[in-house]
């Protein structure tokens, strides 16, 4: 059914903030270019500042600004390209719509339970949050709603990343996305 | 220099409403996936549904409306995607923005007297600007800033649309960015 290396697809990272998307995301980008795929990162953060000025944190405007993640993650997937979304997505009607939207749609939960997300608060935000200095954020004082089928569950709290990289890449290749030469 | 088929670049269609843009945009991407290029138009009207809702048309919103289409049409076009941009794109300092950003990038100004496009009005937009009913509609009460020194001028008051389209097709080819093949 797939025709690797010209079709598309999107490989969507959920998960609470800190639990390891972005680095992840990352690694499986690098792996993936030196296969000289074409490869495109959206990262929640720079999302906000490209695509999504003055959205907040509401429930509508999280929203909001996960159907334009999906609506770019679309465009790049039908021509062919491997994109790879890094985004808290907290809820899951979210996460559904995406998948609806985008179709070729991999889905990996980047579980870690939050005490350990705290713990390593990569940019300081729990803290604010605990402070009370941020509203509305996911884990503190917004929920995150796990998916409940996702393709590929990695356990941050336990596995290396390298270990993580490695169970995304052989799934791939499972759902007949890459071809098994590149594991 | 340039590497086809992988090498992706912005086709940017600018001009008055009603020019023909629309038009020359879809005709052009129906001829290019004919040869199966990867290909993906970006239409004003439609962007502004899924990627700038809730944007107006002040200066500043139209400002950050290109830029937001500059954005994406960079993402598709850095996997190697033929992009299409068929928007007003009324500022010239705004399109120059999207040229920076997106590098390889064919400006097509498609050229058509105010009197004409407002004798077409395919959407009978003039006809409600005229009569007051929007605020802000360039041609009329917002100014259209041309290119000065765009990769390509059609004439769509008189040239067919297969004339144009060929004109833009034969400078892709000067350009490197199509093989000869295709014309």
């Amino acid at each position: 059914m797939k025709n690797y290396p010209n079709s598309g697809f999107t490989v969507w990272f959920t998960g609470l903030p800190g639990a390891g998307k972005s680095t992840l995301s990352k690694m499986l980008a690098e792996r993936l270019k030196q296969f000289h795929l074409p490869v495109q990162i959206l990262d929640g953060d720079e999302v906000r500042k490209r695509l999504t000025k003055g959205l907040g944190y509401s429930h509508e405007d999280r929203e909001e600004n996960i159907r334009r993640i999906a609506y770019v993650a679309k465009l790049l997937t039908n021509i062919g390209g491997i994109t790879i979304v890094a985004a808290i997505s907290p809820y899951l009607n979210s996460r559904e719509e995406a998948r609806a939207e985008i179709k070729d749609f991999v889905e990996v939960f980047v579980q870690c339970p939050l005490q350990m997300c705290i713990q390593r608060d990569p940019k300081g935000l729990y803290a604010k949050a605990n402070r009370g200095e941020i509203s509305n954020f996911t884990g503190i004082s917004d929920p995150y709603e796990p998916p409940e089928k996702p393709e590929i569950i990695v356990r941050t709290d336990e596995e290396k990343p390298e270990e993580s990289l490695q169970k995304i890449l052989t799934e791939l290749v499972k759902l007949k996305y890459i071809p098994e030469s590149l594991i």
